[in-house]
């Protein structure tokens, strides 16, 4: 049977597919806009903000965004609970799932199959499948106390080799690894930790190591996943990076860059980049900054730790540090309330979200020139494909 | 002015868009079929082998692909010296470039404009314009020596920091650093070595070291990228790697795993892997093998070294060697002739192309089993797009 189709519908046929087609999705960044609620999404390659803009996200703070290996979906986790599906090729929402009522991490399986979330309230772990956005898994964070039994907020949501997720229990101080291979998703292992109130944790980029800071506290837990059965190590970093009684702040471990054999703290308060030994943890020395540091990134060469900072004086402010010689190499003032900084996969360029300014901002990382300052409204995150490939993003 | 379109049309219009964006490029590879000079597409989530075909690709021979930053194309290079770019989203051939009569190597600059490639005959480098494929420069290999002009072959074609292209001289012995930011693509550096006939170069995965392998020679020559006006370092192997006297051929660079603070060598017609030092390429072990290695492919987490081997012996076997304790620590049996492995890009998996057998394999990165066998005709190299996001590939 023939349709009559007319020329603006074979048109409009054409200009649905045509954007999509006309431009990979490879050099495009998603920027979360948080007093909106939205996403702008950024061509880092073309310098253009696309005339796109994806909307009703929920509370975007601390909002982070995964992508799946095959490169279809985002899926972006928020404060509000709500988890949104971004479809990568129409740069469109694409469905959303009410988890909880505050989410705060999330992860995608190496199956690619799952999305996990960490979540605060009622706090546990919801698993969903990242095609048909099923619930297919929720776990309470139930745990007992002398006594007392009660549900603990969940954080530092990973994924891990061995198609695992790794996640911590706040008031629970327990490390969770849940295995996505086998049905049901069991809870393989529930290892307490020694000191109380984990309120974050990361992952070593070699995947090997999951790291959890806890609340007031000079201690870390070290957990090697390769034999977790052996169980956590405890240490004190105030025996190795401090040399004296003040109270000690631990950054939130986003902020932690490792890079070689080293890794850099930012420390909460004190205006240094702490730098440890990342075999032993020990402290091999302080690196003095203008102010209060906020992230320390690396450079995907490992040479170069860029350092955002807190306060009004100094949040327009980056410090790019030499990995080897641990030294200040250079000062860029960029723009006001930095609130994130992210490299090109290969290293050429940082994206810079200014707050205050209302500016996403290309930063060539061999000249420290700014080549491309674009208008985003109130931007935070900065969240590339690439992420996709990497372990614990 | 309406349009008369039958079912049947509109129904091809949504085929022609359906696939390609029904599933993501992110988890597809592309094998080369070398018999044929095609390229098959794998899909290492969904376990498929896609039904196309990209055929008419000239001499397949050490064929290599790379991918634009933002993921539009790949780039194949092949001795026919035919450059063949692939479409990403159709997965269809989309123009080709006559770049010379033998190419063997290629490069897409880090602000993905630019395609570099080594070329044999005449020997020189062509670089073309990704989006137009137009040639905007060609570089003759013109030496000077002795007195003596001639035109040399060009090997080792890498991209590095900077937006720069980086390759070594076969017979004029000499290593180019062309700027891609420049108008005209000058070359900045031309770096005699110290010792005749490089036959192939690397760069170290942290984009700073220029390693360079000579023929008939123990000897390599080390550039440090960050400071080549500092000039090339010369070291002998022999001097670290060997006590005895023996003739020393190394292998083609490819076939060099750097993973952490080790480089794992396979030694041409010898039964081990030789471990040197990265920092200062002194020795620090063999490993000794099964039979004769030829490539030694590095995990993601950078904690094991995956080993194929020559010789209809041994062939058809992968040893696994733990980079910590040096000893191998798997012995598999995949299939015959094995010409090439890859992980994926969170190290869950391992894809191998068995070419005597046809067939791709997917083995299972933490179980070693091979989870995924499909019939490809003569399978070689296996390349994924995630190597857009890595430097020096």
């Amino acid at each position: 049977m023939p349709h009559r189709v007319s020329s603006l519908t074979l048109l409009m046929l054409l200009i649905l597919c045509a954007p999509l087609l006309a431009s990979g999705i490879g050099t495009r960044v998603f920027v979360v806009q948080r007093d909106t609620g939205s996403l702008a999404v950024y061509d880092y390659q073309r310098r253009e903000v696309l005339p796109v803009q994806i909307t009703g996200l929920g509370n975007m703070r601390h909002a982070t965004m995964i992508f799946t290996p095959d490169l279809r979906y985002g899926f972006l986790s928020t404060r509000s609970g709500k988890i949104s599906r971004i479809d990568l090729d129409t740069l469109k929402a694409d469905g959303a799932v009410q988890a909880s009522q505050s989410s705060i991490d999330n992860a995608v399986s190496h199956d690619g199959r799952y999305v996990a979330t960490a979540e605060y309230a009622p706090g546990g772990v919801t698993i969903i499948d990242a095609e048909t956005l099923a619930v297919v898994k929720r776990l309470e964070a139930r745990v007992t106390r002398n006594g007392n039994a009660f549900v603990s907020r969940v954080t530092g949501m990973v994924d891990a080799p061995g198609n695992r997720f790794v996640c911590v229990l706040i008031e629970g101080a327990e490390i969770w690894i849940i295995d996505a291979n086998q049905p049901g998703f069991p809870i393989t292992h529930r290892i307490p930790t020694a000191v109380d109130n984990p309120y974050d944790a990361m992952i070593t980029p070699d995947g090997r190591w999951y790291v959890v800071g806890h609340l007031n506290s000079s201690r870390i837990t070290l957990l090697d996943l390769q034999q977790p059965q052996a169980g956590p190590r405890t240490l004190d970093l105030r025996d190795t990076a401090y040399d004296r009684e003040a109270p000690v702040k631990l950054p939130h471990m986003a902020s932690w860059a490792v890079a070689g054999e080293r890794v850099f703290l930012p420390m909460v308060g004190e205006e240094r980049l702490v730098v440890l030994n990342r075999r032993d943890w020990a402290y091999e020395g302080s690196v003095p900054l203008r102010g209060k540091p906020v992230y320390a990134v690396r450079s995907p060469s490992e040479r170069e730790i860029w350092v955002s900072f807190s306060g009004e004086e100094d949040d327009a402010y980056i410090q790019v540090v030499d990995t080897e010689t641990l030294a200040v190499k250079r000062t860029l003032r960029a723009g006001r309330r930095i609130y994130h900084m992210d490299f090109t996969p290969r290293g050429s360029h940082v994206m810079v979200s200014a707050n205050r300014d209302h500016r996403l901002l290309l930063i060539n990382a061999h000249t420290y020139e700014i080549e491309d300052s674009q208008e985003v409204r109130s931007p935070s995150g900065i969240f590339g494909v690439w992420r996709a490939f990497r372990v614990g993003l």
